[in-house]
């Protein structure tokens, strides 16, 4: 496998990727492009898991690296529609599953899927194990900020958003943990900010788990916490990474995303209201969707499952080929990074201070 | 006192609503003229507490009716900074409390302050006896919708915001009912849509509380109950009345109101990125400031915290004299529409309900 002659090649040291190729809203064919792009731009390995025909078809008709890519032949998958327990139980040989498994057995470094994310939690609990101490897997997704901190680029990390419904103290503590290792270690930032989602700075405030977990958290020396963050401070980006139970995590999350679409519904309201706000609403609409561009979660490609043994990426359901490539090569650079061990290093250090 | 022959001259029956003109931003500037305006829009009285001198020094300079105003003089009031436990207990007379006293005596209908939060629903809570049956107050906020449901107005009503951090199935089930009777009321929406805020559509989602809550608001014949909504669906406009616990109610509310903010910043960055979005931007910045005065509260004036015998409006901190004209006019209207009692029969009535 030689190196393409390309400034833009990224070198991912051949890491092995196991890609769910039907799972999400354009699968497999996105799924697919989105393998095949990778391969010219990288030196990643792909195995691909779906309907071999339907996949052969599609990589027809594009460019890709064949040394790179191999299919693992399944007919069953998960769709929305299935209930995350009952999918799984039911098909056995869902595509998300035998990629997971790839993965357990070692076939493959990482982990990718556009698919149910429910499903995609348990399909990964069922074949991974997690890292030894860790007491429940997180869901982490990077949202963009203004900024606040003057990092090179203004996006934060914000975990659970819905693998867990509630959580408690020892769980919050680990998932500051992780966010720092995999945000510090992808992003390159020494000593990232953590902060506690709440509704107030002062560490009495959100009720008995959060105010114990703020407490926990000041006293950990490497962890730069920087105490309670607010909803109107979260997309400033004061803080590096943003903890909260899943429950919370996802409700933001998804209002976040459902914003660029109501702000320009709003707009045609206070056009039919306004006449002064007519030119600057009809420039407006355009300037939206290329705000919700970056909004998008298809301009970054995926949400790393923290906790496991094994690197796993959730890309967004609405993943088109560009999101694939990069979730594929987030995935390929987790492993290289060592992310797992060294979360496994981290929760065992701090395992033993809790045990003082 | 005689009306003005005014076509948007408002008629609230000489509704007397206690306003206390320390508490807020921009007190007792912004206060004492919203209060101006309010009397010359309306036949609402208003009692202005806080310091008379400071208040005369004003109104000297504002049109006002003085059939209208009364003031109550005190020195003290509390302010941000004050946490709202101590900043009662050490400042027993300050103008919030004191106007929460005057409703409480009935010697005014309504109260409404732009001061200190936590502050003022203790004050209220202190003063003022919650409705028979009712288990907790909540603190209910208008928020700007794209209007799924066609409503004369775009906007939701999303409860409790703040006023309590976690709570029973009980307390999420009554707050549906206070929901319903006051949007109902205001906005003269019959039989408005209820959605209990979740990660998932089906009833077994987000844990113990919340599938128990769903399940009883199912019983329940004369709510609207629609079943859950999730984040990305809050801002369409799919229910006029959100229910969910203060922690979450408040993150919610506060992310959207500092969305309009991030908006901008990263228009800015997407600008630096690339220059086919150069025009679009430009006009963007413009745009995003219209879009954020509807975001903004000073728009509708105020909050009503729900469940207490007397009308009480929590105007934004950051209001403006127009916003708090608008307050003033909202209390005196909810005192006309009996609310509290209205309040009061509903929750009675499903108390029944839940005893069967």
């Amino acid at each position: 496998m030689k190196k393409k002659e390309n400034v833009d090649f990224i070198d991912v040291n051949n890491a092995i990727v196991a890609l769910d190729a039907m799972g999400g809203d354009h699968a497999p064919e996105e799924i697919v492009k989105g393998a095949a792009a990778a391969t010219l731009g990288s030196n990643v390995n792909i195995i691909l898991v779906g309907n071999e025909n339907k996949i052969k078809d599609i990589l027809k008709d594009v460019e890709y690296n064949p040394n790179q890519i191999d299919i693992y032949h399944t007919d069953q998958y998960i769709t929305n529609e299935d209930t995350p327990r009952r999918g799984i139980s039911r098909k056995p040989r869902a595509s998300m599953l035998i990629a997971a498994k790839l993965c357990a057995d070692e076939k493959a470094h990482g982990l990718v899927s556009a698919g149910n994310t429910g499903a995609y939690v348990l399909s990964s609990a069922k074949c991974i194990s997690r890292i030894d101490g860790v007491k429940k897997a997180a869901i982490a997704t990077v949202f963009p900020t203004q900024n606040a901190q003057n990092r090179k680029e203004p996006f934060s990390l914000l975990l659970d958003v819905g693998a867990n419904v509630h959580c408690s103290v020892e769980e919050l503590v680990q998932f500051a943990i992780m966010g720092k290792v995999y945000f510090g270690e992808i992003k390159g930032i020494k000593d990232p900010t953590i902060a506690l989602l709440n509704i107030g700075k002062e560490e009495y405030k959100g009720g008995d788990i959060l105010s114990r977990t703020y407490k926990i958290l000041t006293t950990i020396e490497d962890l730069n916490f920087i105490g309670n963050i607010e909803g109107h401070e979260v997309l400033k980006g004061y803080a590096d990474i943003v903890i909260t139970e899943g429950y919370v995590g996802n409700i933001v999350m998804k209002t976040v995303e459902g914003l660029a679409d109501a702000l320009t519904h709003l707009g045609r309201y206070a056009f039919k209201r306004r006449f002064i706000w007519k030119l600057g609403l009809i420039a407006l609409s355009s300037g939206l969707r290329q705000i919700k561009q970056i909004v998008d979660y298809s301009e970054y490609g995926g949400a790393p499952i923290l906790g496991f043994k094994k690197t796993i990426i959730k890309a967004h359901g609405r993943s088109k080929a560009k999101a694939i490539t990069n979730a594929i090569i987030l995935a390929a650079k987790s492993h290289n990074l060592h992310i797992p061990e060294k979360i496994k290093q981290e929760i065992q250090k701090h395992n033993l201070l809790f045990q003082k």
